[in-house]
């Protein structure tokens, strides 16, 4: 839990995204939520009328808005494709490190479970979408060849990889993705 | 749910391995699972002596073992190291269109929920590693070079393909993940 004082409805959605990633969306209970963020019942329904499922939604985006950051500061000052991506992956082996290595893909953990949720599931593919763009308009930037191709293997690389380091229990293995990127993506 | 008449240990294990993958471990309720394998509470924990955890570590040996079987298969008449890929990477995108285009890793959504438990991750690790080395040593076989590395790129692969195929609910992403290996692997 963060410790500055936030307001009600960021501390909701900061709370949520740390537990669903720890536990997954089902791992998680309401009375346990509301107490972590220290909100009242009342609070988190006039926030999110839903409930549970509409936080859901707001903290995967919230989770996102932080990957689409980290990728566009690891292509800000980028020499070329491979120097951005060599950067992201740097900075996703630390985002590891720094979670215990333990969680999982914040959208992943959030909007994957219950099978029967397309709005879940349209969120989720919306919001992986938005990443695989942005790696894409990079890759064209540098005249990369099969920009789409690229953008879809970077994202590949980084589901599968960061999976590996859990299991492993080692970030090396995200800091180690450039070197096993096709060579005719980079 | 199978319909084979199967004893009531297998029809536990087949049932918890369906549905966690489908829900997770967190949210499958034990009362969901006994009614879906149709077996009394008593002889789950006269199989399973810890109950759902137990049962939980038998269910992700087993669909492990069918993952192993899978690469077996997969690599049975290969011409090459190649071929032997391509075949796998078929079937599994086979066996995600017969999945319903939803279920997650069922060693993820069994063995990766709940960060305390240290049981859980080592049965997780034990199991991937076992598909990395049955691989490892088909790629030795062929004489690939860098077996280890090879064989930790496809797993990251397969991992990262069946997230991005799931939330494109569209299995050629697996279909066309040989070409987007790198060609110092193949």
């Amino acid at each position: 839990m963060t410790k500055r004082p936030l307001p009600t409805r960021d501390r909701l959605i900061q709370t949520a995204a740390e537990l669903f990633q720890r536990s997954g969306y089902n791992g998680v209970g309401l009375s346990e939520l509301l107490a972590e963020a220290q909100a009242p019942k009342g609070s988190l329904y006039h926030h999110f009328p839903k409930g549970k499922s509409d936080l859901a939604l707001a903290a995967a985006s919230w989770a996102s808005d932080g990957m689409l950051e980290l990728i566009a500061v690891s292509f800000k000052d980028a020499r070329d494709f491979r120097d951005g991506i060599e950067t992201l992956c740097h900075k996703i082996a630390k985002l590891f490190d720094k979670s215990g290595r333990w969680e999982t893909c914040p959208i992943s953990a959030t909007l994957f479970e219950g099978p029967e949720n397309q709005l879940f599931r349209d969120h989720a593919y919306r919001l992986y979408e938005s990443w695989i763009a942005q790696v894409r308009g990079h890759a064209e930037r540098f005249g990369v060849d099969h920009p789409q191709e690229t953008a879809d293997t970077l994202f590949i690389m980084l589901q599968g990889g960061w999976q590996l380091a859990r299991a492993r229990r080692n970030s090396d293995v995200l800091r180690n993705l450039p070197r096993f990127l096709p060579a005719n993506v980079l």
